[in-house]
């Protein structure tokens, strides 16, 4: 399958809103690539197919974490991190992509993961900073991705733990994992 | 060895400001224990204890951790976990106490655990609260430790992230583990 037609099957899966925020992550998931010397056609695809599961409903989410041996403990965090994972399957299943690197830049999109490498770092730092992002410090994340991705996806990881102390909701220990691991990369 | 006897084996192994911050601890999981239906006598005699090895110097306190297995992840976090480790394998050690309920919640005081006792909850709750602590938001947590020790330990371990966030230092996912683990508690 070309990069066109995947386009159009994962502009299918989605409203009008996602897409355009997935346009501005493969956007800037090039430009990351370029500014750090990372590979800019994995970044244009992984990126294209990040959210592919997001606008799922849920069941049918929970359905392919349960049938396909997913992580179970995903069904007991947040529903915000099940379509990453899923996604990565359904590239896989309905698509046959194969490259390990782009699946695994997918699957870790949200969450993190100790180890991240830097296709991973790449997405994932995209995800939050794309030009349609305007939650508050997102400015300064975009200054700190030109400094270092790592220094930048540590800033990113500790407002999304922030804003979920304020809520008063569960924080995924992989995140922090993730979070722990790029600041022993940074020393 | 009676409590007196620990009373003054565990006042030589410290300053007399951290003795005067254990008393304090002491004072504080006793009234915990009266408020929530807790063991007087083991919440005293944890408190007491759960900071034994606080002030030994960091080289023993490796030695420790390596000469007797303790968890090696320890090594890789910040200091400040180890004491509580090492304090638990020292009074068992030094003092033959072998009652698990007081040793964990010696070992587990500073990070807390996934399914905390409630002896865990009193001293780790009392730790953050002793009359003697002046941090910003402690008054908070005074209050809430009126209304529940799993919303009072959920606040104190938020406001260990968040200064951990502030200072870029590693947070411990045991930590966050506990923390989310409170909260399905309280669902």
């Amino acid at each position: 399958m070309n990069l066109e037609m995947l386009r159009e099957a994962t502009r299918a899966q989605m409203p009008d809103k996602r897409w355009k925020h997935t346009l501005g992550v493969v956007e800037t998931a090039i430009k990351l690539a370029k500014r750090y010397g990372g590979d800019s056609a994995k970044s244009e695809l992984a990126a294209l197919l990040h959210d592919y599961s997001k606008a799922w409903a849920i069941d049918r989410m929970e359905a392919v974490i349960r049938e396909n041996r997913l992580p179970p403990e995903l069904l007991v965090h947040d529903k915000e991190l099940w379509h990453a994972h899923v996604g990565a399957w359904a590239v896989r299943t309905e698509h046959g992509i194969e490259d390990v690197e782009v699946l695994d830049a997918i699957r870790y999109h949200t969450s993190g993961r100790e180890g991240m490498t830097q296709l991973d770092k790449i997405v994932c730092l995209a995800d939050y900073i794309e030009p349609g992002r305007d939650f508050p410090g997102v400015d300064r994340l975009r200054e700190l991705a030109k400094q270092s991705l790592e220094k930048a996806l540590v800033a990113a990881f500790d407002s999304t733990i922030e804003v979920l102390i304020q809520r008063g909701k569960r924080i995924f220990p992989q995140t922090v994992i993730a979070r722990n691991d790029l600041i022993a990369q940074l020393k």
